[in-house]
């Protein structure tokens, strides 16, 4: 019987066993969405770097480079942190370098784990039927806002407990696992007006950024299946 | 407007601004409403200590001494961590010191706050007439299981919230309040039910232990408030 976890922030990581397990990334605002886009449109490889320095040195590299804190693109970047920007006509067959205020940390923790993916409603069935073809444990890793819980990451990862729990190869003993997935129940057959309580929905309001909320919670419009491997994330979807 | 914000894990706890907030310790299974009960049956002070070696010593300087971990007394220990130990025969003016799996770390480093109070369903209304009493920013910390998510103590934050927020000079924008809020208003009208989907409901099954269960859920038998003041609480319900 393959287990789910659910860990709500990036400081809880060393209290699961990840060793056995598939860790699922989720930041849905906005790195994991904007990864999964950047796939789906064409790019080739991304390489996720935790701190603003490692970023500056791709970009004298010449590496285009994805930056920003606390929502707001870093100077140095070529883009900010907004799907919109990644078009085949700008990301195909390219590599990119990508460092955001919480989605690039919760990647590369999960480093040691049998394997870390990408997870985002815009490719959910897509992680959903890989991670019931593997017959492994899995835990899911909300990136959260500055290691704290976020509203729409462990929605994200109740809709995954939900569609594992149907299949009677999985199961779950983490309280985390079945409050998300109690979440998800609430919210599924009305995300829009769901995700409207969560707080980092409002931050972006703030910033002019919330064009990019009703494509952050479609679901299942990219097959694309980021995953890291080594220091990089390519696609296998 | 006063603030009011939950923090899942003890391990997120300096993320938030405590200085300015009465925090409210939560350990439903078993310690604050272990505390709430002592001092319900008549109890003096305790003075709730972090390490097992600690708990040691003051059972050689002639303390009554609750000491537990994993859910099991301590073999050096006068009691164990049940509610139904504590009668005013055997505890009535008696100072106890208290040494738990996560209780008291939890109780322990929220004292830079501005206040540590106790928290449980046994004296909800008198937690909530506290707080609605003291104007001031409120932060609800859940002890949590070995620093991870519990569903027992946000659900009691959970109720906390929704009391609070029903008063016009309490308002939230933290997503672990809100989600707490939710899972009360799912739960509320059938308390019993909902608790049996927690994990730590079936540690203590397990262990012959859950004889507790509905003295640990039935709300408002207690007028006790549970305060720290220094290194020991008191009584000030």
């Amino acid at each position: 019987m393959n287990k789910i976890e659910v860990c709500f922030s990036p400081l809880q990581f060393h209290l699961f066993d990840s060793k056995d397990a598939i860790v699922v990334v989720v930041d849905i605002l906005r790195a994991t969405t904007v990864i999964t886009t950047m796939f789906e449109n064409g790019a080739s490889k991304i390489i996720p770097v935790k701190t603003i320095e490692e970023a500056i040195e791709y970009k004298q590299k010449g590496y285009m480079v994805v930056a920003e804190r606390d929502g707001i693109k870093l100077d140095f970047a070529d883009f900010g942190n907004s799907p919109f920007f990644f078009t085949p006509e700008i990301i195909k067959d390219k590599t990119l370098v990508y460092s955001t205020t919480n989605g690039t940390n919760a990647i590369t923790i999960g480093k040691n784990s049998k394997q870390v993916i990408i997870g985002s409603f815009i490719n959910l069935s897509t992680v959903v039927e890989y991670l019931k073809s593997q017959n492994s444990n899995v835990l899911i890793l909300c990136a959260g806002w500055k290691d704290r819980f976020s509203l729409e990451d462990s929605l994200f990862a109740g809709a995954i407990v939900y569609e594992l729990l149907k299949d009677k190869n999985f199961t779950t003993n983490c309280d985390s696992a079945t409050i998300s997935q109690d979440m998800w129940i609430e919210a599924k057959d009305n995300l829009t007006t769901y995700i409207d309580k969560a707080a980092h929905r409002h931050r972006l309001k703030k910033l002019g950024m919330d064009d990019i909320i009703d494509y952050c919670f479609t679901l299942n419009t990219s097959n694309a299946l980021p995953v890291l491997v080594g220091n990089e994330m390519i696609n296998i979807g």
